[in-house]
Protein backbone atom coordinates (compact mmCIF):
# COMPACT_ATOMS: atom_id res chain seq x y z
CA UNK A 1 0.00 0.00 0.00
CA UNK A 2 1.82 3.39 -0.97
CA UNK A 3 -0.19 5.82 1.48
CA UNK A 4 -1.85 4.80 4.55
CA UNK A 5 -3.74 7.87 4.52
CA UNK A 6 -7.05 6.34 3.09
CA UNK A 7 -7.93 4.71 6.55
CA UNK A 8 -6.45 7.64 8.79
CA UNK A 9 -9.03 9.69 10.45
CA UNK A 10 -7.42 12.88 11.07
CA UNK A 11 -3.79 13.96 10.94
CA UNK A 12 -2.18 14.40 14.75
CA UNK A 13 0.04 17.76 14.59
CA UNK A 14 1.80 18.82 17.99
CA UNK A 15 0.63 21.75 19.16
CA UNK A 16 3.96 22.01 21.34
CA UNK A 17 6.36 19.76 23.23
CA UNK A 18 6.70 18.73 26.75
CA UNK A 19 10.04 20.05 29.30
CA UNK A 20 10.41 17.22 31.40
CA UNK A 21 13.01 16.50 34.04
CA UNK A 22 12.87 12.80 32.39
CA UNK A 23 15.40 11.66 29.43
CA UNK A 24 14.42 7.90 30.06
CA UNK A 25 11.36 5.93 31.20
CA UNK A 26 13.79 4.46 33.79
CA UNK A 27 13.83 7.23 35.35
CA UNK A 28 9.89 8.00 35.55
CA UNK A 29 8.24 7.00 38.97
CA UNK A 30 5.83 4.36 38.40
CA UNK A 31 3.95 1.71 40.25
CA UNK A 32 1.90 2.04 43.24
CA UNK A 33 1.97 4.73 45.20
CA UNK A 34 4.26 6.92 42.68
CA UNK A 35 4.27 10.58 43.38
CA UNK A 36 3.72 12.64 40.13
CA UNK A 37 5.15 15.78 41.48
CA UNK A 38 7.89 16.77 39.22
CA UNK A 39 7.60 20.30 37.75
CA UNK A 40 7.72 20.97 34.01
CA UNK A 41 6.58 23.19 31.34
CA UNK A 42 4.17 22.78 28.32
CA UNK A 43 5.97 25.02 25.54
CA UNK A 44 2.89 25.74 22.94
CA UNK A 45 4.15 26.66 19.28
CA UNK A 46 3.70 29.99 18.46
CA UNK A 47 1.04 29.26 15.50
CA UNK A 48 -1.34 28.06 18.99
CA UNK A 49 -0.57 30.54 21.45
CA UNK A 50 -4.09 32.07 21.28
CA UNK A 51 -5.41 28.97 22.29
CA UNK A 52 -4.08 29.33 25.47
CA UNK A 53 -6.25 32.48 26.06
CA UNK A 54 -8.07 32.06 29.54
CA UNK A 55 -6.02 29.28 30.09
CA UNK A 56 -4.78 30.83 33.35
CA UNK A 57 -7.78 30.87 35.39
CA UNK A 58 -7.66 26.66 35.41
CA UNK A 59 -6.03 25.08 38.12
CA UNK A 60 -5.40 21.89 36.65
CA UNK A 61 -5.68 20.68 32.66
CA UNK A 62 -5.99 17.66 31.28
CA UNK A 63 -2.72 16.98 28.70
CA UNK A 64 -3.32 14.43 25.82
CA UNK A 65 0.26 13.68 24.51
CA UNK A 66 1.83 11.28 22.03
CA UNK A 67 4.23 8.32 23.58
CA UNK A 68 6.22 8.75 20.27
CA UNK A 69 9.14 6.23 21.62
CA UNK A 70 6.81 3.92 21.74
CA UNK A 71 6.58 0.98 18.94
CA UNK A 72 4.17 -1.18 18.76
CA UNK A 73 1.35 -2.18 20.92
CA UNK A 74 0.53 -5.28 23.32
CA UNK A 75 -3.64 -6.43 24.10
CA UNK A 76 -2.37 -7.69 27.57
CA UNK A 77 0.80 -6.91 29.82
CA UNK A 78 1.94 -6.98 32.87
CA UNK A 79 2.17 -3.40 34.50
CA UNK A 80 5.36 -2.57 36.50
CA UNK A 81 3.02 -2.43 39.81
CA UNK A 82 1.25 -5.88 39.69
CA UNK A 83 2.66 -9.24 38.65
CA UNK A 84 -0.50 -10.10 36.53
CA UNK A 85 -1.16 -9.13 33.34
CA UNK A 86 -4.01 -7.16 32.52
CA UNK A 87 -5.91 -5.98 29.25
CA UNK A 88 -4.15 -2.85 27.47
CA UNK A 89 -7.55 -0.79 28.20
CA UNK A 90 -7.42 -1.56 31.88
CA UNK A 91 -4.10 0.17 32.38
CA UNK A 92 -1.60 3.24 31.64
CA UNK A 93 0.77 0.84 29.49
CA UNK A 94 2.70 2.82 26.59
CA UNK A 95 2.02 0.11 24.10
CA UNK A 96 -1.54 0.96 23.06
CA UNK A 97 -3.04 0.57 19.54
CA UNK A 98 -3.29 4.70 19.66
CA UNK A 99 -0.44 5.70 21.36
CA UNK A 100 -1.98 8.55 23.34
CA UNK A 101 -1.50 9.23 26.78
CA UNK A 102 -3.39 11.77 29.41
CA UNK A 103 -2.10 13.21 32.59
CA UNK A 104 -3.64 15.67 34.62
CA UNK A 105 -0.86 18.60 35.55
CA UNK A 106 -1.23 21.54 37.72
CA UNK A 107 -0.53 24.63 36.19
CA UNK A 108 1.78 26.89 38.23
CA UNK A 109 2.32 30.12 35.52
CA UNK A 110 1.73 31.14 32.71
CA UNK A 111 4.90 32.72 30.89
CA UNK A 112 3.61 33.62 27.29
CA UNK A 113 3.10 30.19 25.21
CA UNK A 114 5.04 28.40 28.07
CA UNK A 115 2.50 26.52 30.87
CA UNK A 116 4.55 25.86 34.23
CA UNK A 117 3.17 22.96 35.88
CA UNK A 118 3.50 20.18 38.44
CA UNK A 119 2.98 16.33 38.08
CA UNK A 120 4.53 15.56 35.02
CA UNK A 121 5.31 12.09 33.90
CA UNK A 122 6.38 12.44 30.09
CA UNK A 123 9.96 11.94 28.54
CA UNK A 124 11.71 15.29 27.73
CA UNK A 125 10.53 16.31 24.22
CA UNK A 126 7.11 14.60 24.53
CA UNK A 127 4.88 15.87 22.02
CA UNK A 128 1.45 17.63 22.68
CA UNK A 129 -1.75 16.46 20.85
CA UNK A 130 -4.27 18.55 23.25
CA UNK A 131 -5.19 20.65 26.81
CA UNK A 132 -8.54 20.67 28.31
CA UNK A 133 -9.86 22.11 31.11
CA UNK A 134 -10.13 20.03 34.23
CA UNK A 135 -13.58 20.41 35.78
CA UNK A 136 -14.38 17.83 38.19
CA UNK A 137 -14.14 14.57 39.78
CA UNK A 138 -15.70 11.89 40.46
CA UNK A 139 -16.17 11.63 44.42
CA UNK A 140 -13.65 9.30 45.95
CA UNK A 141 -16.57 6.89 47.60
CA UNK A 142 -18.14 6.16 44.40
CA UNK A 143 -14.77 5.20 42.67
CA UNK A 144 -13.71 1.51 42.00
CA UNK A 145 -10.24 0.81 40.91
CA UNK A 146 -10.35 -2.40 39.54
CA UNK A 147 -7.06 -4.65 39.86
CA UNK A 148 -4.96 -2.07 41.33
CA UNK A 149 -6.83 -1.94 44.54
CA UNK A 150 -6.04 -5.35 44.76
CA UNK A 151 -2.58 -5.01 43.62
CA UNK A 152 -2.24 -2.23 46.85
CA UNK A 153 -3.48 -4.97 48.90
CA UNK A 154 -0.64 -7.47 48.02
CA UNK A 155 2.01 -4.87 47.92
CA UNK A 156 1.30 -3.64 51.49
CA UNK A 157 1.05 -7.55 53.08
CA UNK A 158 4.67 -7.83 51.60
CA UNK A 159 7.14 -7.03 53.94
CA UNK B 1 1.57 16.58 -1.88
CA UNK B 2 0.57 13.09 -2.75
CA UNK B 3 0.55 11.44 0.90
CA UNK B 4 0.87 13.12 4.26
CA UNK B 5 2.16 10.20 5.74
CA UNK B 6 5.26 11.82 6.27
CA UNK B 7 4.02 14.44 8.82
CA UNK B 8 1.56 11.61 10.65
CA UNK B 9 3.15 11.25 14.02
CA UNK B 10 1.39 7.90 14.12
CA UNK B 11 -1.81 6.81 12.34
CA UNK B 12 -5.14 6.86 14.15
CA UNK B 13 -7.10 3.50 14.33
CA UNK B 14 -10.88 3.21 15.72
CA UNK B 15 -10.46 0.40 18.59
CA UNK B 16 -14.48 1.06 18.07
CA UNK B 17 -17.36 3.12 17.88
CA UNK B 18 -19.84 4.87 20.24
CA UNK B 19 -23.52 3.97 20.83
CA UNK B 20 -25.31 7.03 21.86
CA UNK B 21 -28.64 8.16 22.14
CA UNK B 22 -27.18 11.49 20.52
CA UNK B 23 -27.65 12.08 16.34
CA UNK B 24 -26.86 15.63 16.02
CA UNK B 25 -25.02 17.58 18.13
CA UNK B 26 -28.19 19.78 19.11
CA UNK B 27 -29.98 17.44 21.31
CA UNK B 28 -26.37 17.04 23.07
CA UNK B 29 -27.11 18.71 26.70
CA UNK B 30 -24.54 22.05 26.77
CA UNK B 31 -23.92 24.82 28.77
CA UNK B 32 -24.23 25.17 32.45
CA UNK B 33 -25.43 22.75 34.45
CA UNK B 34 -25.78 20.27 31.49
CA UNK B 35 -26.14 16.61 33.21
CA UNK B 36 -24.37 13.63 31.31
CA UNK B 37 -26.36 10.81 32.15
CA UNK B 38 -27.36 9.24 29.41
CA UNK B 39 -26.20 5.35 28.76
CA UNK B 40 -25.25 4.08 25.97
CA UNK B 41 -22.07 1.79 24.68
CA UNK B 42 -18.70 1.56 23.73
CA UNK B 43 -18.55 -1.41 21.05
CA UNK B 44 -14.78 -2.43 20.63
CA UNK B 45 -13.94 -3.88 17.23
CA UNK B 46 -13.31 -7.78 17.66
CA UNK B 47 -8.99 -7.33 16.98
CA UNK B 48 -9.06 -5.09 20.24
CA UNK B 49 -11.48 -7.32 22.62
CA UNK B 50 -8.46 -8.67 24.34
CA UNK B 51 -7.63 -5.30 25.45
CA UNK B 52 -10.64 -5.59 27.39
CA UNK B 53 -9.35 -7.94 30.10
CA UNK B 54 -9.79 -6.96 33.37
CA UNK B 55 -11.94 -3.35 33.13
CA UNK B 56 -15.05 -4.79 34.44
CA UNK B 57 -13.05 -3.83 37.73
CA UNK B 58 -13.02 -0.15 37.40
CA UNK B 59 -16.28 2.10 38.40
CA UNK B 60 -14.95 4.90 35.58
CA UNK B 61 -13.07 5.22 32.74
CA UNK B 62 -11.77 7.43 30.41
CA UNK B 63 -12.81 7.43 26.79
CA UNK B 64 -10.44 9.46 24.14
CA UNK B 65 -12.61 9.94 20.48
CA UNK B 66 -13.03 11.58 17.28
CA UNK B 67 -14.85 14.74 16.71
CA UNK B 68 -15.48 12.99 12.97
CA UNK B 69 -17.89 15.45 12.12
CA UNK B 70 -15.96 18.29 12.96
CA UNK B 71 -13.75 20.25 10.45
CA UNK B 72 -11.34 22.73 11.03
CA UNK B 73 -10.48 24.61 14.23
CA UNK B 74 -10.63 28.33 16.13
CA UNK B 75 -8.27 29.63 18.09
CA UNK B 76 -10.52 31.63 19.94
CA UNK B 77 -14.02 30.76 20.27
CA UNK B 78 -17.08 31.47 22.67
CA UNK B 79 -18.52 28.12 24.25
CA UNK B 80 -22.63 27.86 24.65
CA UNK B 81 -22.35 28.50 28.45
CA UNK B 82 -20.92 31.98 28.36
CA UNK B 83 -21.00 35.15 26.05
CA UNK B 84 -17.17 36.10 25.75
CA UNK B 85 -14.49 34.38 23.45
CA UNK B 86 -12.07 32.01 25.26
CA UNK B 87 -8.93 30.35 24.07
CA UNK B 88 -9.70 26.49 22.47
CA UNK B 89 -7.37 24.76 25.33
CA UNK B 90 -9.67 26.59 27.73
CA UNK B 91 -12.58 25.43 26.09
CA UNK B 92 -14.06 21.87 25.58
CA UNK B 93 -14.84 23.34 21.51
CA UNK B 94 -15.05 20.00 18.92
CA UNK B 95 -13.01 22.84 16.46
CA UNK B 96 -9.18 21.68 17.92
CA UNK B 97 -6.21 21.48 16.30
CA UNK B 98 -6.43 17.41 16.86
CA UNK B 99 -10.00 16.71 17.13
CA UNK B 100 -9.94 14.23 20.12
CA UNK B 101 -12.40 14.45 22.91
CA UNK B 102 -12.45 13.30 25.99
CA UNK B 103 -15.70 11.90 28.87
CA UNK B 104 -15.22 10.05 31.86
CA UNK B 105 -17.90 7.68 31.58
CA UNK B 106 -19.29 5.26 34.68
CA UNK B 107 -19.11 1.83 33.78
CA UNK B 108 -22.47 -0.14 34.14
CA UNK B 109 -21.63 -3.59 33.13
CA UNK B 110 -19.48 -5.64 30.42
CA UNK B 111 -21.28 -7.50 27.73
CA UNK B 112 -18.24 -9.40 25.94
CA UNK B 113 -17.16 -6.57 23.67
CA UNK B 114 -19.92 -3.66 24.57
CA UNK B 115 -19.54 -1.83 27.63
CA UNK B 116 -22.94 -0.46 28.75
CA UNK B 117 -21.71 2.73 30.45
CA UNK B 118 -23.49 5.98 31.63
CA UNK B 119 -22.35 9.56 30.55
CA UNK B 120 -21.98 9.90 27.47
CA UNK B 121 -21.27 13.14 25.14
CA UNK B 122 -20.50 11.93 21.77
CA UNK B 123 -22.91 11.39 19.04
CA UNK B 124 -24.01 7.93 17.87
CA UNK B 125 -21.30 6.17 15.75
CA UNK B 126 -18.44 8.66 17.15
CA UNK B 127 -14.98 6.21 16.63
CA UNK B 128 -12.79 5.52 19.66
CA UNK B 129 -9.46 5.88 20.02
CA UNK B 130 -8.55 5.00 23.55
CA UNK B 131 -9.95 3.79 26.79
CA UNK B 132 -8.22 4.23 29.82
CA UNK B 133 -8.68 3.67 33.87
CA UNK B 134 -9.90 6.40 35.70
CA UNK B 135 -7.90 6.29 38.68
CA UNK B 136 -8.55 9.71 40.93
CA UNK B 137 -9.74 13.23 40.62
CA UNK B 138 -8.15 16.08 42.30
CA UNK B 139 -9.82 17.13 45.60
CA UNK B 140 -12.35 19.54 45.20
CA UNK B 141 -11.20 22.55 47.40
CA UNK B 142 -7.64 22.49 45.38
CA UNK B 143 -9.84 22.92 42.08
CA UNK B 144 -10.38 26.29 40.21
CA UNK B 145 -12.76 26.49 37.45
CA UNK B 146 -11.38 30.05 35.55
CA UNK B 147 -14.25 31.74 33.59
CA UNK B 148 -16.68 29.32 33.99
CA UNK B 149 -17.17 29.89 37.49
CA UNK B 150 -17.69 33.60 36.56
CA UNK B 151 -20.10 32.94 33.45
CA UNK B 152 -22.24 30.32 36.72
CA UNK B 153 -22.49 33.22 38.45
CA UNK B 154 -23.28 35.58 35.87
CA UNK B 155 -25.72 33.24 34.82
CA UNK B 156 -27.50 32.87 38.26
CA UNK B 157 -27.74 36.41 38.72
CA UNK B 158 -30.17 36.41 35.52
CA UNK B 159 -33.53 35.33 36.31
Amino acid sequence: MPCEVQRVMFVPVPIGHVHSPYNDTTSIPKGLGARHDAEGALEIIPEFELGLTDIEGFSHLFVLWVFDRSRDFDLIGTPPCDNRPHGVFATRSPRRPNPIGLTVVELLRREGRLLHVRGVDMLDGTPILDIKPYLSGIPTDSLRRGWLTEAEAAQQMTP
